[in-house]
């Protein structure tokens, strides 16, 4: 990478609104606005505007102001700037918003910034009109006049050998639709062209050795008309209600919510969506904090199938593309259900124009059964007390695929993130009786789908009881001492097995389910007052799966951070994204983001500091048929959970729906219910 | 054990109502009193009557009758009878309801059968007056005139090689109160006596080397007064309503549920709870069978502080009690919320009258959020499809804990078992600065709650398009070949390896976590018409914690069907138990159950026949301050997925909540919005 200065204009505050915003809020659209003139000013010629986003306070700025907001410097507002000139430069840049100062502006060579749709948007256009790709559709039995039935979703490279980094090519993943409203994900086309933007050309197409003619099929399709042609829909599912009377029992301040004990702040940006910033809880009048920074800051697609050149499929959907960016507006009733309060997103256009994506983000309440029960078997005294959560909720699209990411606070102090994938498989094209090769699945007659995994990355910044934490790894391991001996005479001891990580190295660690591992974020300064055990939360995670790709691949290489279900390093304002700060393109040598960061830091403490901790997990998906046309949910979740955090369940004073204690039972009396008009018996 | 036939009483029809009840249903009141009379008027002298259940039919016979039961005989109610002579001898017998026979009655020896709630009853009563109690009290600080403060918690001995099992022994575990509304589990006593519940006496008393005197910590309680006191209940939560307007979507004929294509019978028994029978799904008008029984069929609950006499903590809640007989009766808007169809559950009690738990079952709708959603992000064109969810639900209390037990019936095939554990600790005294040793924690002052493990066995009896089924093993590997090699070139190979269980030794396996390792139940006979797969049934269970109690240990004896995540058998009518059908004081030489069974099976096959699965899931609970009073709810949770069963996503006929086609965003048409009252924007 090359470094440029430019000239800053001159600061100057500004004020407006914008500067009593708070230092989290994400950018307005006439900061986005502002930035934007503050970058034309300055710059010469004209700019195409990957991005214009909050350029977050550094952390020991804000954690200062935080602490003390009236003899602390107010952090500034400013914006992350990603802009590219029509020649393909690359210009990343800081605005002092505050001040209306670039504090920031750097030509980058050597990497590719993530792909908009609005990069995308040309390909499925200019490919109908290609000599080349309308010759390679006649192949396959797509005549010349039907160019108007193909469609492609174009996606980034990723890294080809053949073609680098320098310019910024597009792979264009070719379908059809016989009629305009069929679904094209049962039309997969066997050729695959590569697209270069800045020269509106196809530079290459890959087309396999074997041909396969496009499917015949009847199209499989799920919109009504289709459902109406096969009998309609099913009649005997009725509507369920959910109300609030009384209105919602969370509090909104701006982007702050606070909920049942549980303060925090909402964020969002174009790259990892939602993004949960000082998580507090409020434990009888202590507001102790939690959490400095929650978000999902990568993942990967790894697809199975070795034959060429389907190892390109392995979409970094956040680095590659965003997942803010790729965010849908939410409808109500629909998405979410319930009494809702919605954020809108803002961010840029190419042209440095604002947008706005309404309804961006769901927050709304949902009862969660039982919280916690008991009965006395001698009398029938019994408390039942029930839950609700809080959930902070978006869905983006990713060309195929869907991912419905919900944030859920419960009132016992778990955080438990829940991802929803649902939308349309991946699919490429096969011969009737070609085999699969158990790459992949048919899924409809010449569909294959191919074998993939799911792999995210969330990353936790803790700030348990404090930003000084320290990571444990237990393990549920059986006790020492042999069978008859003194100290294990029947042989059922066993215990949590404690392994701290010292460095950021020895944190590099995998997933193990015959020990049920888990993690534990401790503050080892602070101790629970009975167990003498460090405060802690403990993340709970059981779908984490290897990296199939194999080590060395080039899926292993681009997604470093995938290769270990956790690595914990020691915090840097600057490491945010674990496969680095541009995804697109790199070739994985070197591996960016958190092979970097790790590597040469044996000596490095992560005991005892500010540390962030990094968790991959998802699914192996090998598709079957009952995932097409189109996918039911298929859910995947973890929980961070208080462990010697309070003092006893922090949830004691949530009215019980029902409590009947034992001297009410010798009394006679009747129990104390909390009434509740909607349920019925039937 | 020794098998004593006695005399039959002549058969007879009777033409009773319950003749006409369907062959699952369980025993109602009056076939359970009929059962009693048949039994006494056979048998002379007084009974004490520990278990009148169904005696459910055959399985080939069954099979025979519901595929055709106009032609094939209909099986008679039957029901199993377990009784006790006054000189503790045990009968094991079945009597035909049909024919109002008797057609088994065997004198069954060295074997006792499960604890009744009466079995329980008078240890507490008996410990309070009990001159050895009094002095062990005495000597940790409770003076004799506070024995109305001392409880206990009888569980079955378990087995202590000291005492065997021809005694029917019960363990006590001791707690007090200050006041009769405090929390025992904060008071509990070091030592543990042991009782005849034959002689009605104490035989032994076990107390520890180093005595701990009686807590004087105030009472940690959770009950209303209590909460109160400290400042009352939070005042900021707001109720959730949930109606069904019109009415719920299920239907009930007998004890058949149908609700959105499933058709299942919801039986009951006092040992596993809910048990559920002939589980179809009908596809596009075809009645397809999923599988023949579902029920959580056994638990162990080991407890791993090696220290004397707490190895005989290891409670099997199912086999010892019953998950049955310790079940709840349900609250309406309390247990459950919403429209609720209520089952009762009908038991036998000691003297041989028929008992009723109303409200036992729950069976109840609920949203369950997205089904499946697509948006084209070409134009918008979107899909979103929500759905709901039918639970059928019990809890029961085994002394200290709650077990809340959900069986979830999706929309998209999917069966899900969810298990939420809550309830309170058990308890062990510590003095002040005593070291836990790792084998606890101090939860409370003078309270250490051990580390623990609860372990399910869900009894799978699968019958996937038919009885013959086959299981396989199914691991997410990387495929062969070096990275750079033809057939590997990028190293992104990866795939579904399937092995195939064809013994049952071979069936004996352990989870992979690392593989994502899942269990396919196929029918090898039919294969799905586009992936050519067998159609199957996928178990989808990620908390599968290995036994840690070791190998040879008391628990690793008597719990075989702990040892491994996976055992298939060949189908039997009589393996139902898998740690044996009498489980108290087993010494687990040799071990009952699944291991007997398995042994010496390696000759036989269990490919493409009819077979059960057995499958050992759960948690590893180490404690923590939280879980204390009263412990909010842990979930585990396990899925039962389709997989290559159906052509293509079986819930595509459910109506979309938002629909917008291409062909609509291109006519400038409105979406079709399914209409939610109840949402609103806030």
């Amino acid at each position: 990478m090359v470094f440029e200065r430019v000239k800053q204009p001159p600061s100057q505050a500004r004020d407006s609104q914008e500067t009593q915003m708070h230092p989290f809020d994400p950018l307005s659209t006439s900061e986005i606005d502002a930035a934007v003139a503050i970058v034309r000013e300055a710059h010469d010629g004209p700019l195409k505007f990957n991005t214009v986003t909050l350029s977050e306070p550094r952390k020991a700025q804000m954690m200062a102001w935080l602490e003390d907001p009236g003899n602390s410097p107010r952090p500034h507002r400013a914006a992350e700037v990603v802009a590219i000139t029509p020649d393909g430069k690359l210009y990343d840049g800081i605005v002092d918003l505050t001040t209306n100062a670039i504090v920031e502006w750097t030509l980058v060579k050597g990497v590719q910034p993530l792909v908009t749709m609005e990069d995308l948007q040309f390909v499925e256009h200019m490919a109908r009109k290609d000599e080349d790709i309308i010759k390679q559709c006649e192949a396959i039995g797509i005549p010349r006049e039907d160019m108007h039935r193909v469609y492609c979703d174009p996606w980034t490279i990723g890294y080809d050998e053949r073609f680098g980094n320098s310019d910024r090519l597009q792979q264009a993943l070719m379908y059809y639709r016989p009629e305009i409203d069929d679904c094209q994900y049962a039309y997969p086309l066997d050729f695959c062209p590569i697209f270069n933007p800045n020269t509106m050309k196809f530079i290459h197409i890959d087309v396999p050795a074997i041909r396969r003619h496009v499917s015949k099929a009847p199209p499989p399709n799920y919109h009504p008309k289709a459902i109406e042609k096969e009998g309609g829909y099913r009649k005997d599912l009725k509507p369920i209600h959910i109300t609030q009377p009384d209105g919602v029992s969370f509090k909104v301040e701006g982007r702050h919510i606070e909920w049942q004990n549980w303060k925090f702040h909402v964020g969002f940006n174009h790259r990892e969506g939602i993004v949960l910033h000082n998580i507090t809880f409020n434990d009888k009048g202590e507001c102790r904090p939690v959490f400095y920074r929650l978000s999902l800051a990568e993942m990967v697609v790894p697809y199975g199938n070795p034959e060429h050149p389907h190892q390109r499929k392995h979409a970094f959907d956040i680095g590659e593309y965003g997942a803010g960016y790729l965010t849908n507006s939410l409808n109500l009733g629909c998405d979410c259900k319930g009494t809702i309060h919605y954020m809108d997103a803002a961010f840029v256009n190419a042209a440095g124009a604002s947008t706005l994506i309404k309804n961006a983000i769901c927050i709304h309440e949902e009862d969660a059964g039982i919280l916690f029960k008991h009965t006395d078997f001698r009398d029938n005294s019994t408390i039942i007390t029930r839950s609700q959560k809080l959930v902070v909720s978006h869905i983006f699209t990713a060309a195929n695929y869907e991912y419905c990411v919900y944030w859920i606070f419960h009132q016992d102090g778990t955080i438990q993130l829940e991802i929803k994938l649902t939308g349309i498989l991946n699919t490429y094209a096969m011969n009737p009786d070609e085999d699969t090769k158990g790459w992949g699945t048919e899924v409809y007659p010449g569909v294959n789908a191919h074998n993939h995994q799911h792999l995210f990355c969330l990353r936790i910044d803790p700030n348990i009881d404090g930003p000084n934490n320290t990571v444990f790894q237990v393990d549920a391991v059986r006790g020492p001492g042999e069978i008859g001996s003194p100290q294990n005479k029947y042989g059922n001891a066993f215990y949590a097995k404690r392994t701290k990580y010292c460095t950021p190295p020895e944190s590099v660690a995998d997933y193990d389910g015959s020990s049920s591992r888990t993690w534990e974020i401790s503050n080892i300064n602070k101790l629970n007052k009975y167990s003498k055990m460090p405060v802690s939360y403990k993340l709970v995670s059981r779908e984490v799966p290897s990296l199939l790709p194999k080590e060395g691949s080039l899926v292993w290489k681009r997604a470093g951070f995938a290769r270990h279900a956790i690595h914990v390093t020691k915090y840097s304002d600057d490491q945010i994204y674990p496969a680095g700060r541009h995804v697109p393109q790199t070739s994985g040598e070197p591996s960016h983001g958190l092979p970097a960061w790790i590597s040469g830091t044996a000596n490095q403490s992560i005991d005892n500091t500010d540390i962030v901790v990094w968790h991959t997990f998802g699914i192996a998906h090998f598709p079957s048929p009952e995932d097409f046309p189109i996918m039911p949910v298929e859910p995947v979740s973890l929980l961070l959970r208080p462990r010697n955090f309070f003092d006893r369940n922090p949830a004691l004073d949530v009215k019980p729906n029902y409590s009947l204690t034992p001297s009410q039972v010798k009394e006679g009396s009747n129990p104390e219910v909390l009434q509740d008009e909607s349920s019925k018996a039937v």
